[in-house]
């Protein structure tokens, strides 16, 4: 058996599409553009790499992109009074905080700064909590696009057996509250599970958020399970390159499995894709208007 | 095989002795008395007796009780002054509006309202927020006994599969994300769960919040499990005037569980003992003081 392989590019690109034709009706029918503020503290070479690629997305979906950025030494009140700018300013709908900052400033006092209605990130405990009660709220981007990619297999995912390995806030937990939404059975599991091979092999649904390579085995796998692969890690080669790679043993994996996600090109490819989402809906719920259809 | 019963009783006298020295030692060492404000709408016999006993409960562990009476034909806007009122006063620590209120009213509107500092039952959506991110804030009172029962039965509830029948903001939920904080492997399983039995099966510890009596079987329960039992139906009987009955058949349960808790008898009575703890903590936070070890 091999597995179906559920491509990120394509998943990807079909969000982006819908956020740009969203953006075109938004700014014809209501003149609203929706507009996102991406803060970088320091000069992280990758950090810098993606908040470049976020600004370029963002463009091409015809939004408006702001980019703020300050020096590696910036005080904590520096970046709360560019947080508090932004809040204020009408133009922006989606603020986001390119996490990690150096050392000398709390990323939860930066996070919780942030007006909740421009969470785009979905990591204010308020957004948590609209997720967790089930109320209107934005969710972290990750998460959607491991439940799109989910749903690109699975028409509806209810009563299905869903396992969550791993427990960040980032992932692990909104990823859970998004398939108890769909009504799955969802089962969290994390470091501390006794027979995590057990548990994983009652998955019909599998997702994977370790961060540790290759670390769940095809064995542990129910034959015909939906795997998605959160893990974004890098492992050396002889090269010295490195390569990246997921937390699913994938070669052992496609054995198995009746659909995974491959790393790269897949779950990854979402994440600024569901930012552009999300921006969209915080511009549509600023302005009054009905949560936009994508 | 009997399973050992865990008493509600000698559990919620426990707690409340452990409010009294917390508030007997705040009251001498910071002149600080905690306070509970209860807001009532309407003239609802039963909510009209939880009132006058968490009242009464409060005034016994020696903090203040403020009770706030409004007529059912109350607006909206009546309610949220009344709230805002509480929200501002430095002597009320903890606020709680009785549910259900009369239909004119939205309960949502009124959580919102509430301080989330002084949000005692927990159910604000930043605290299910802080819950569910694993940061300090106030926790549903119910949750909190069901987890302090487990508890007295177990030292430790790391790796232990855990399964919490039911999915309420109220109780599943939140107990959900205790149980997950204390590392158990948890499950949420729901009515849309396919085989609920097996699922069931599968826990060692067992948590029922679903509403139905008698609705979890004793061959669901795994031999030896701890089944903690949150319903509270009242169910007919011959001379008419019903008898309270959880959500497990509790004969076959006791034949089956290795520790199970009563109905009447068990979880009910932990919430208000839990609402005074909640109040102490909120009391302590607005003060500035460390959260109480109780």
């Amino acid at each position: 058996m091999t597995a179906r392989l559920i491509d990120g590019k394509t998943a990807a690109e079909a969000v982006r599409a819908g956020v740009a034709a969203e953006v075109a009706r938004l700014s014809a029918a209501h003149g609203l553009v929706p507009g996102l503020a991406v803060v970088l503290v320091g000069d992280d070479p990758a950090s810098a790499a993606y908040v470049r690629s976020k600004g370029k997305q963002t463009v091409a979906a015809g939004m408006r992109s702001f980019e703020h950025r300050l020096p590696a030494t910036a005080t904590q009140d520096e970046v709360l009074s560019v947080v508090a700018q932004l809040n204020a300013d009408p133009s922006v709908h989606g603020i986001l905080v390119q996490l990690p900052v150096p050392k000398q400033i709390d990323p939860h006092a930066v996070i919780l700064a942030i007006d909740p209605m421009k969470d785009v990130d979905g990591l204010h405990p308020l957004s948590a909590g609209l997720l967790a009660s089930g109320l209107p709220g934005l969710v972290p981007c990750t998460p959607l696009g491991c439940l799109y990619m989910a749903k690109t297999v699975h028409a509806s995912l209810a009563g299905m057996e869903a396992v969550v390995v791993g427990r960040s806030n980032l992932v692990g937990k909104p990823v859970a509250q998004l398939l108890l939404r769909e009504n799955a059975t969802v089962t969290i599991a994390h470091s501390q599970t006794r027979d995590l091979p057990a548990v994983c092999r009652r998955a019909d649904l599998l997702v994977a958020a370790v961060g540790k390579p290759g670390f769940i085995r095809g064995d542990w796998i129910k034959p015909g399970a939906t795997v998605i692969d959160v893990g974004i890690n890098r492992v050396p080669t002889a090269d010295g390159k490195g390569r990246l790679t997921g937390d699913v043993a994938f070669e052992e994996a496609v054995q198995v499995a009746g659909a995974v996600t491959p790393v790269p090109g897949g779950v990854g490819l979402m994440t600024v894709a569901f930012l552009l989402v999300n921006t969209v809906r915080a511009a549509c719920a600023a302005a009054g208007l009905p949560a936009p259809k994508i």
